[in-house]
């Protein structure tokens, strides 16, 4: 695998040649010589071949592996039993989705991929906890008055008569929310290297991690004044004072929160359908790479990892302030059936399915809800100790606990069928599959589907992935 | 098996019958009539069989099973995989030894199982918070100078001289050091109704349990002062302060460790070889129930969970002083040399096998050791800080990551085979019962072996199961 860069500087050569080759033909309109000049393309896919197996006897074998079960059964039984005495040595899991798989994270050696999952932890944790810190450096160099000293240009501004005022009030703003905007594609980048098998768990963590990160960054940091590593540490000296410091600040900030509810849901909306973002990184990329950019215009699938987190902070904070200001409920009504409009209409024609979700995000939502549902009942003891109502207080504890304890029923009742394959469905299917006659016909699918992308043979004739179809075309 | 005491009345008095039956046919010495004896016992026994089965019709089935399997394969895979897509609704588990069975438990619907599981903690944890209420209640009662006012015949003690003043000064230690002997059969008879499939399963719960509780009201009770739930709270409302206070209370405390170390080497160890609590038990039950109790002088098993919690303390006042108060380590080893032989001597000559345990607390005994390694460190932490050299204090911490971590690894590594029969093993171990041809034999064992007790048949010539068996015969 660490030859692929070699045959991916053939292919875009061979098409190059290929693309001048059709132009020539067309002009000319010759049949005899287009079938001389696939003969060659032909001689030079056996070549690519010949190369493809010569790479894979050099290159010492990965010790992974996709094996074919004839049923799902067997499948299901290999992947949920512990086959050898040493753990570690033989480790059995449910293949993904063959679209879904992650080639790159597959050539990690599992002995090292724990240091991989600790360095992605790590950072992502540096990264939500001294957030704050580039964000306030950057605040404070942006300023419109040392943007006019270094950028002569921006003195336009204040030829509209009004514009620099609104842009010195909301430049910082502007800046944390760009920054805010960026983080989850960070998440998303670091989450690539923690050696997740499919893409779709790379995504799931990218998820969790931008979800905390919101929490923190957005949630506690607005709640509580002082940076995150004040208030993380203030927490652990004193953990008995947390919910009332919680309590009286988060009343404080009933107005704040129904002020970001509206922005996020007029600005966030309305920027996922423009998806400026997008058009500014085709922008970037077709003048900084060339035209070759422009060539391949992909769809995009949902980003999950943007999302999800975003609307779980409402969640959370619509919970948290349920009771404090319920007056912030039909504003996060508004919100939500925005949202639904928009993301209908988003899923239905803007995005791709590039591989099913199979509703594995739902436990992670769940646990989010979780966090929320917990956090209002902090805030409630807190608040009701601040009211003088200790009886009040005291009784909302055996609520909190039978919180963590319904969650803890969950995690047995409905997590397992997130992660292993009942058998008896892998039996009843087996069985449809059989009076269908369709068994044959699967395994034949399932052996040409998980052939890894280096080795699959190059055909110039048939056109690419439905995935990377452009939608008009460009020609 | 609610009706079980039902036939439990029938059998006593059967036997009684055949005693007598026995006693005159030895007078008479008839052949002819012994015989027909032996053929009404048959009938008898019949009788019961009868009842037994009338019985299993009528009560409603119990959702719990044995399922034999022909190859150890096969139990295997389905032990580890989830059957039903409903997780709860089928749970399958590797079955317990047929003499470790615990039948009275498998009658426990699995729907109210947690609850009992939860009565079993917090009574386990109320027990351990609230342990020195009785003692000192009873200590305060059970004085000398109140003790002869109750209870005149105890003047007879003044008669020697010297005796009353060691009394006195005893007296509270002997019915602290006797409500803590009495705990680990309490713990055992709570972790009894706490639902386990089998023995060794409650053993290990119960050993958990006494762990915690010698680890709360030995360590820490003589480690700091004040009440143990004073101390919880303190530690919640100020974890930062806990290492310092630790650490400066360890080393005061360095002198009565070693006390309590050879106290507890000489007269624990001693206690173990004379059985006197054994011995008064036996006393008061032959002088209470009448001489039925005498006729079965059961052989016991080791009480894993009074010796291995005992021990593991001692480890962790090992290790927790091994810096502190290195002298203390000489005292320590006397100890273990000491258990050693007392004990290899209790196992080899005093002791029955009544299941094997098959290594199953190693994954316990390693978490003690773990906890006495952390808490060493926590000490660590806090002494230096106490000698003001921040540096080591800080370069300490990580330490106990990395202790943290490497427990992660071995939950990884490690402990997997102690829940999971892996395929390999199972595969390997059919193979050679193949070979020699065991596995018939096997088969037709482990049908008979896994006999609900109401109804295995009722044979009066044969002797009873080897564990019961009394060493010396009492004729």
């Amino acid at each position: 695998m660490a030859r692929m860069p070699h045959i991916g500087a053939i292919i875009p050569w061979i098409l190059l040649q290929y693309l001048t080759l059709v132009e020539v033909l067309t002009a000319r309109e010759d049949a005899v010589k287009i079938s001389l000049q696939e003969e060659k393309l032909q001689l030079f896919c056996e070549k690519i071949r010949q190369l493809q197996h010569e790479i894979v006897i050099k290159e010492q074998e990965l010790p992974v592996a996709f094996v074919i079960f004839k049923s799902r059964w067997g499948a299901a039984l290999a992947a949920q039993s512990q086959l050898h005495s040493h753990p570690l040595l033989w480790i059995t899991k449910m293949a993904p989705e063959p679209r879904d798989v992650s080639w790159r994270s597959l050539a990690i050696p599992y002995r090292i991929l724990p240091l991989y999952k600790i360095v992605v932890v790590l950072s992502a944790s540096l990264l939500t906890i001294f957030f704050a810190i580039p964000v306030t450096a950057v605040q404070g160099i942006a300023k419109f008055e040392k943007l006019k000293k270094w950028f002569p240009p921006a003195m336009a501004v204040e030829l509209i008569p009004g514009l620099s005022s609104i842009l010195t009030g909301y430049l910082p703003s502007v800046i944390l929310k760009g920054f805010i905007y960026i983080v989850p594609f960070a998440m998303f980048g670091m989450a690539k290297l923690g050696g997740c098998i499919s893409k779709s768990k790379e995504e799931i963590k990218a998820c969790n991690m931008v979800f905390y990160f919101l929490v923190g960054n957005v949630f506690f940091l607005s709640v509580l004044s002082g940076s995150l590593l004040d208030e993380i540490g203030e927490s652990f000296t004193h953990p008995k004072s947390f919910p009332s410091r919680l309590a009286s600040s988060v009343s404080a900030q009933a107005d704040f929160f129904i002020t970001y509810i509206l922005t996020d849901g007029l600005s966030g909306f309305s920027f996922e359908i423009l998806q400026p973002g997008l058009l500014i990184w085709h922008a970037i990329k077709s003048n900084t790479f060339g035209r070759r950019g422009e060539k391949n215009p992909y769809l995009y699938s949902l980003p999950y990892f943007r999302i999800i987190p975003m609307i779980s902070l409402s969640v959370l904070i619509g919970m948290v302030y349920a009771v404090v200001a319920p007056l912030l409920l039909p504003f996060l009504i508004g919100y939500f059936c925005l949202g639904y409009v928009v993301y209908i209409n988003q899923i239905e024609d803007v995005y791709d399915t590039v591989y099913e979700t199979c509703g594995e995000y739902w436990p992670y939502i769940h646990l989010y809800i979780l966090i929320a549902i917990i956090l209002m009942q902090i805030t409630m003891i807190g608040l009701f100790g601040l009211k003088a109502k200790p009886a009040a207080s005291i009784s909302t504890i055996p609520l909190l606990l039978f919180t963590l304890m319904f969650n803890e029923y969950c995690k047995k009742r409905f997590l397992p069928s997130f992660h292993h394959y009942s058998i008896q469905n892998a039996v009843e299917n087996d069985e449809l599959d059989v009076k269908s006659g369709q068994m044959e016909v699967n395994h034949e699918n399932v052996i040409n589907a998980y052939c890894p992308p280096c080795l699959r043979p190059v055909n110039f004739l048939e056109s690419d992935s439905s995935s990377k179809q452009p939608l008009v075309s460009s020609s």
